[in-house]
C-alpha cells in the first residue's frame, strides 16, 4: 500500500487556499516541522498544513486530494504515541484548530454535540457546568480533541467504571476520501439501522473518513468520590489487591498501579512523598452517592490493608485529591526526564492475568537489561510499561524490540490485546497479524479500500 | 442484489449430511414450514435446514455453499420482527440449537464466553448465580438466543440505565461466507487493535458472517430494586414525566409507558386491575444499594405525583413486582389477539421528543382510521406503537403503509432513527434512503461486498 505523494504544485497549492482562505494553508519550514512528530517520535515532514473552518471546506479539499492523489492525515493535538497523526508517505496534514466549537449540551436528551478540535477538558468543563459529565479522560485531556479521541478511541484512568470513547459515542458526521458527507448515528441511545459505522469510524485511525461532528452521550455528574491511597511493600501484593478489588464487586471509578520504578522517578521529581521502601502504589477512585461512596471507600481500604498494603490514605478534600492525581499526571513528564526517550507500551490483558504480566514485564527488564517503570490502569487490565531508553543507543534499541517481540507474544497468549488505548499507528503494525489472522486482517484491507479506495487517507497506518 | 438460490440438488444434500450428520440436515415439508416465518409474518420456504455443531463444520458447510452459491441464513430463535432470520431468496437455514452451551462463566474477568445458541435467560441464570448481570434482557429473552441477540444488537426494558447488546460485546468468533474464521476482540474491555469489526458485526442482521462463539461483559449483580407503577389520567402528563425524570439525574433501570389502548387490552385479559380511567401507565424500576434504591424510589413516586399521577404503588415483594412486569409482558400477545395480525413498529426518537412523538402517534391512529396502542421503552425513546389489523384487509393496510411513512418521516425528522432495537430486516428496508444518504448506503454495500462478495449471507435484508 506504499505509494509517494507528489510534491504540490503551485497551482494545487493555490487551490487549497482558495477554499480555506490564504492564511489557513501552511507550507513554511517551521510549520512543516511542528507538524512532522506526534507523541511517537519518528519525524516524517509533510508537504503542507490545511486549517478548514467547515465540513464543505473539508469535501472540497477531498475532491482535489482525491482528483491529485494527495495524502490526507487528519490530525487533532498530535498527543497519541503511535505515529497516528503523522505523514507516513507525504501529502497534507489537516488541523482542527479552527473548528473547537461546543455547538450544544442538550440536558434533556443528555448528550453532546461538539466540532473535532474541541479540547476534551474543556467538554468536561461544559459538560459539568450542567451537571453532566463526560466520562472519557485519557491523560492528554487537557490538550487532546474529541476528534482525535474518537479517531483513536481513546481510554483513561476512567474506563475501569465508565469504558472509552467508543462507549459515549453516539453519532458522527465525516467526510470521505471521495469528498461525500457521511452520516452515522444520532441522538439516540437505541439504534440498530444499518450497519454500525459510528462504531466502525471509532478508532480506525483517520484511515476512514475525517469526522468533522461528533455527538456524545453525558452522564450525570456523581455527587461524591473519593480518592485512597495504598502503599504496598510487595509489587505482587499490589497486583493482587487489584484482582481482588475487581472480583469483590466494587466497581471503582480508577484503579492505577505504580511501581517502584515509576514512584522512585516520582519522588526525586518532588512530585510527591511515599516511604522509600514502597514497591507499589495503588491509587483508587469511587464516585457516586456520598453514602456509597463513603461505604466503598472503607471496604477498598480494608480490602487494601488484608491484602499487605502497608498504608491507606484517604484524600480529606479535593484539593488533597487532586496533588495525589498531580503526582500521578507526573509521571511521565518524569520518566521522560531520566533518558532521552521514554517509550510507552499500551499491551492490554484480561484484568485477572495483571499480576503474571507484571511479573513477566519485571523480568524482562532483567532479561534485557533495561529501565522500564510500570504504570498501569490496573482495573481493567490496560498496562503501560515505560521503557526508559535512548532512540540513537542501537544495541538497545535492539534489546528492545526483543523485549517487546517477547512481551506482546505474552499478552495475546494471554488473551490480551496489543493495544488497550494508544493506537497501532506504525508504532505496532508490525504485531498486527500476531493478533489477527490473515482472513481477519484481509477483511480490515477490504473495509479500507471501500471508504478510500485511492489510499490518501492517513496511508501507512497500521494496515 | 437479488437472486435465485438453485434447488438443491441431492449430492449438495448429501454433502451437508456428510458435514453435519444425517439427521441434523432436515428437508420435510413440516421441517420447512416451520423455518419458514419469523416474528415478521411473511412466510418464505426454504430448501432446508441445517443444524451444525462446531465451528469446523460450519466453515465446511459455507465452504459448499460458497462453491454452489446457495444462500445461507443464520437463524437463532426467529424472534425478529423484521424478516430478518428468512429465507428471502431461497436457500438453506442454519439453526444453533446444537450449539448451545454456556463454556465459560469467568467471575474474575467478569465475562461469559457462550456458543450463539444459548437462550438469553439461561445466560442470565447462569450469570446470577455467580453474582453477576448480564444485562441485555430482550421481551423474547427466555427463548432467543444470545447470537441472535448480538446479530440483531438486542435491546429491551433496561437499556435506559444498561444499552443494550452491543454494549455488553467483546469479542466474537465469527465464519465468513468463504468458510474462513473471522477472530475480533476478546475478553478486555480496554482493545483498539485494528477496525472493530466486533461491533461491526453487532446487528449486521446475519449478512456477514456466521456468529460462532460470543464474549460478553458481566456485571455485578445490583443487591436491590424497586418496582414502582404509577397511573395517570392524562397520556400528555406521563410522557412529559419521563422526560422530568431523565432530566432530574436518576438513571431508572426501566422506564415503561403503556397507554390506554394497552391497558384496556391488558385488564380485559385478566393481566391487572387500572382504574378504568387511567390514561397511561409508567413502570419503572431502579437497581442498586438498598439505600439508595429506597432513596431514589421515594423521589421518582414524588416526581410522578407533583406532574400529574393519580397514583403510583411500590412492588413490596419480588412477587407484586413479577406480577407488575407480568402484566407488561401479557401486552404483546393479549393485543395479538385482539385482531388477526398486530403489527410492531419501533421508531426511537431522542427523549426529549417523546411527548410530541407520541402525541404525533394519538393523531395518526385517528387520521388514518387505525387501531393502535403506544407501548414504550419511554426511557430511552424507544417506541412500540402497536398497529392491530388484518393482513388481508387490502384497504386499512394501504392506510397503514401511509401512517408509517408519516411515522419514519416525524422520527427521522426529530433526530430519531427507523429501528431501535428490533432491526429493518425486509420489514423497513424501504425506509433506509429516508434515513442515509447515498453515499452511506454505498458505504454499506461495499462493506457487504467485502464480507460477502457473491451476497450468500441472508441474502435480501436491509441493504
Amino acid at each position: 500500500m506504499r505509494k509517494e505523494a507528489p510534491v504540490l504544485s503551485s497551482s494545487i497549492v493555490n487551490e487549497f487556499r482558495t477554499i480555506v482562505g490564504r492564511e489557513w494553508f501552511l507550507d513554511e519550514p517551521e510549520d512543516l516541522a511542528t507538524y512532522s512528530y506526534d507523541g511517537f517520535l519518528p519525524e516524517f515532514m509533510p508537504d503542507g498544513v490545511i486549517v478548514p473552518a467547515t465540513t464543505g471546506e473539508i469535501s472540497k479539499i477531498m475532491r482535489v486530494a482525491k482528483r491529485e492523489r494527495i495524502n490526507v492525515v487528519p490530525r487533532g493535538a498530535g498527543t497519541n504515541i503511535c505515529g497516528g497523526s503523522t505523514a507516513k508517505y507525504g501529502g497534507v496534514i489537516m488541523a482542527f484548530h479552527r473548528m473547537d466549537r461546543i455547538i450544544e449540551i442538550d440536558t434533556a436528551d443528555m448528550c453532546a454535540v461538539v466540532q473535532p478540535g474541541v479540547v476534551n477538558a474543556d467538554l468536561q468543563k461544559e459538560a459539568a457546568k450542567h451537571g453532566l459529565l463526560y466520562p472519557p479522560d485519557p491523560a492528554s485531556m487537557f490538550v487532546s480533541t474529541i476528534g482525535g479521541n474518537v479517531a483513536l478511541n481513546a481510554g483513561g484512568p476512567r474506563g475501569v467504571k465508565y469504558g472509552v470513547t467508543k462507549d459515549y459515542l453516539l453519532g458522527l458526521e465525516a467526510v470521505l476520501a471521495s469528498g461525500d458527507v457521511l452520516r452515522t448515528g444520532g441522538r439516540n441511545l437505541k439504534d440498530v439501522s444499518g450497519y454500525n459505522l459510528t462504531q466502525l469510524m471509532c478508532g480506525s485511525e483517520g484511515t476512514l473518513g475525517i469526522i468533522t461532528e461528533i455527538t456524545v452521550r453525558l452522564l450525570p455528574l456523581p455527587p461524591a468520590k473519593a480518592t485512597l491511597q495504598a502503599v504496598f511493600f510487595d509489587l505482587g501484593d499490589a497486583a493482587r489487591t487489584v484482582s481482588a478489588i475487581i472480583e469483590s464487586g466494587i466497581v471503582p471509578t480508577t484503579l492505577e498501579l505504580l511501581d517502584r520504578v515509576i514512584l522512585d522517578v516520582i519522588r526525586n521529581y518532588g512530585g510527591a512523598e511515599f516511604s522509600t521502601e514502597a514497591e507499589a502504589l495503588l491509587l483508587i477512585e469511587v464516585d457516586g452517592e456520598s453514602d456509597l461512596v463513603e461505604r466503598q471507600g472503607q471496604r477498598i481500604e480494608k480490602f487494601c490493608m488484608e491484602k499487605g498494603a502497608i498504608e491507606v490514605n484517604r484524600a480529606t478534600s479535593p484539593e488533597e485529591a487532586e496533588k495525589v492525581w498531580q503526582a500521578r499526571r507526573t509521571a511521565f513528564g518524569a520518566v521522560a526526564s531520566l533518558r532521552p526517550n521514554c517509550i510507552v507500551e499500551d499491551a492490554t490483558v484480561p484484568v485477572r492475568r495483571l499480576p503474571e504480566m507484571i511479573e513477566k514485564i519485571v523480568g524482562l527488564a532483567e532479561k534485557y537489561r533495561l529501565k522500564i517503570g510500570v504504570l498501569a490502569h490496573a482495573g481493567d487490565g490496560n498496562l503501560h510499561p515505560l521503557i526508559m531508553t535512548d532512540l540513537h543507543d542501537k544495541d538497545e534499541m535492539g534489546r528492545i524490540d526483543r523485549a517487546l517481540d517477547e512481551l506482546f507474544e505474552t499478552a495475546l497468549g494471554m488473551g490480551g490485546t496489543l493495544s488497550g488505548e494508544h493506537g497501532i499507528g506504525i508504532a505496532k503494525k508490525r504485531f498486527m497479524s500476531m493478533q489477527f489472522n490473515e482472513s481477519t486482517l484481509e477483511i480490515m484491507r477490504g473495509i479500507k479500500r471501500v471508504f478510500d479506495p485511492d489510499n490518501i487517507l492517513n496511508p501507512g497506518s497500521f494496515l
